[in-house]
């Protein structure tokens, strides 16, 4: 099939030498089946031809932090926090208690509803956490639940210490290290924890990575959302594939990113909805840190499946150029997925692309609040 | 029709006594034809019945402020702001060169397309100013092809000084009261007058005003959006039905708010793309001025059909209560308009109004960038 007539052709390929997004005017995009086999000027042929009509094209947004499997609605509680309570983690234990009181076909409906709304908002890989259930049965199957959605899913038996275990983090921590890990491992690519003031300190954390780890996860974790912390230096010493919020950032933190491994993903709608002051994005691009968006979708702080949106804080509040947080939703979030077949149009890639209603990606912030994802291509095909 | 099993109903109507939403839970609203004849608990029957399936219906967006005809793009002029160039009113006359060069047809299909982008944004009724002719024939058309789309067409002739009359600004003003005025008044309800600096002073806008009224328009006034000035104040003293902008209010501004008949109409939007500071809505608000809020649709500063994500940015940034945008957006933007026939769901109002695809309106603010607008009704038709 072809792609073709795409005025403004968003490629993120560096071997183009056309600037960080690999601008192409008047493109077509050949994919065969799943994947893209040719990138070039307009008017390539193929079986199957479907016409750009003019817009612009890009990589798929690749959402490497939600929290999609829940079940309950905590508006109430956003309300109040609008109107001048703050925001704890705390919360984590409503949206608990309503996940294990229900069924997993009920949360399989939830969840599927919410990636539909997600692939109409441009995203064709996302990342889906656990950590809802805060028990072996109920984080194995909410992990299953989601490996049915997606190949990206995280164990996040850390995400708060359950009532049931209130005074006894470390007792909790050693469950998770132990007979949850071992329900879970086999459902998960990924291992995080929410490392902060109210959840778990840094001793917790590490000792959840490593048996992360050891049980062949890789390390994400949750780090420096609501203050400075030792979070985002934890996840580079332990190769965490990303360090998620980075909403405090110091120097030694920015100095570790740039020496490790470890992508910084930003979470700004996280801080639309908690009232947090944004992320110095600008700052840390600015120091060589790589960088990824994500939505952070999840019902306490942020519940939104707009990468668009994050996009548009991004740069109105993070202060990013509009290319470099085009590239953060896709090519960053694909390394902070550590996958190299998507995140790009390119020949090889996955064919995971979003045609704008709209002649160029600026209009995702030009245009804030407008829904402007005409069509979503999942692996070459319309997925909405 | 019968629109029935309504799980979360906003009415407006201070005669309920149930807070400032006039709330009711599980509720059904009859309509014949274009008007609403009934309000009440679910169950209601007609001759037709839609089923809102437990979801919040709200009453139609009124949005009292847009500049909806023109054509080009300043997509690249906003990126350069974003990377931190600062917004002035000149760019104005890139759209108004461009406006000039089309075709009646070329701006009517424009016009058309964003229009049906803010019927499924939820926007029932609609302003639409000139202000992109500048010219006695090109101010005439556009508000000609705004009244082909709205009844609420507004001439704004004096928006900027246009490049052919620098250094004559009163010359312009002259041209504006005179011939320009005469062409454009049978087809407008109100005058509007850009009160900045860089734009037109106090005098200037008076005179216009002035002209305006004795043209048998009544007026409006974009005021305090850059800086500190005079022109709240004189939209007050003129009796303008709203002043627009109100991003800067000195204590005198807003007493004169308070004591008049002029409605502040806040343009979160524009602040959001032009990075100016949010308008304090809560002082305002706890002052007893009486707001609106509007999208300010304009390619120069705010390129957003999106009236859900000016609530939410007047509930994040202008620290209003959830309640208290909703109700900005919707009845507010009906007294910006002096129209008592809309902006409220009761028996004998126009049936504008909107099914949310959420339990509850707060849903806009709580998932913000999430598209939520199900259905719009349009005097009792669906629109989209």
């Amino acid at each position: 099939m072809v792609l073709d007539n795409i005025g403004l052709l968003v490629t993120n390929d560096p071997m183009l030498d056309r600037g960080l997004l690999g601008v192409i005017r008047d493109a077509s995009v050949v994919f065969d089946g799943e994947t893209v086999v040719s990138v070039g000027a307009a008017g390539q042929t193929a079986d199957e031809r479907v016409d750009a009509a003019g817009r612009c094209v890009i990589p798929g947004f690749v959402d490497s932090h939600t929290h999609l499997v829940f079940a309950g609605d905590r508006a109430d509680e956003f309300a109040a926090r609008m109107a001048g309570a703050s925001y704890t983690a705390g919360g984590i234990g409503v949206t608990t208690a309503a996940t294990r009181d229900s069924s997993d076909n009920e949360l399989r409906a939830l969840a599927l509803a919410r990636l539909s709304e997600a692939r109409r908002a441009g995203i064709t890989t996302i990342e889906i956490k656990s950590g809802y259930g805060l028990t072996v049965e109920d984080e194995a199957r909410i992990v299953r639940l989601a490996g049915e959605l997606t190949p990206e899913t995280t164990f996040l038996g850390a995400h708060l210490v359950p009532a049931e275990f209130a005074g006894r983090a470390d007792d909790y921590v050693d469950l998770v290290c132990g007979p949850m890990l071992a329900a879970c491992a086999p459902h998960s690519r990924w291992i995080d924890a929410f490392c902060e003031i109210g959840a778990f300190d840094v001793d917790q954390c590490r000792a959840v990575l490593r048996a992360g780890r050891a049980a062949g996860l890789v390390g994400r974790l949750h780090a420096n959302q609501l203050g400075f912390g030792p979070g985002v230096q934890l996840a580079v010493e332990e190769d965490c594939a990303s360090a998620d919020h980075c909403t405090y950032l110091s120097d030694d933190d920015i100095g570790a990113l740039v020496s490790g491994n470890t992508i910084a993903t930003f979470l700004p709608a996280a801080d639309f909805s908690t009232r947090q002051p944004y992320a110095d994005g600008r700052r840390a691009v600015g120091a060589g840190v790589e960088i990824a968006l994500a939505t952070n979708c999840n019902p306490g702080s942020s519940y939104t499946t707009s990468m668009s949106f994050c996009i548009a804080l991004a740069v109105r509040d993070m202060h990013l150029t509009i290319e470099e947080a085009v590239y953060a939703a896709t090519a960053g979030g694909a390394r902070a997925l550590r996958r190299d077949d998507i995140g790009r149009i390119a020949p090889g890639r996955r064919a995971d692309l979003v045609v704008l209603d709209a002649p160029s990606y600026s209009h995702l912030v030009y245009r804030p609040g407008v829904p402007l994802i005409k069509t979503t291509f999942v692996g070459g095909a319309v997925a909405c």
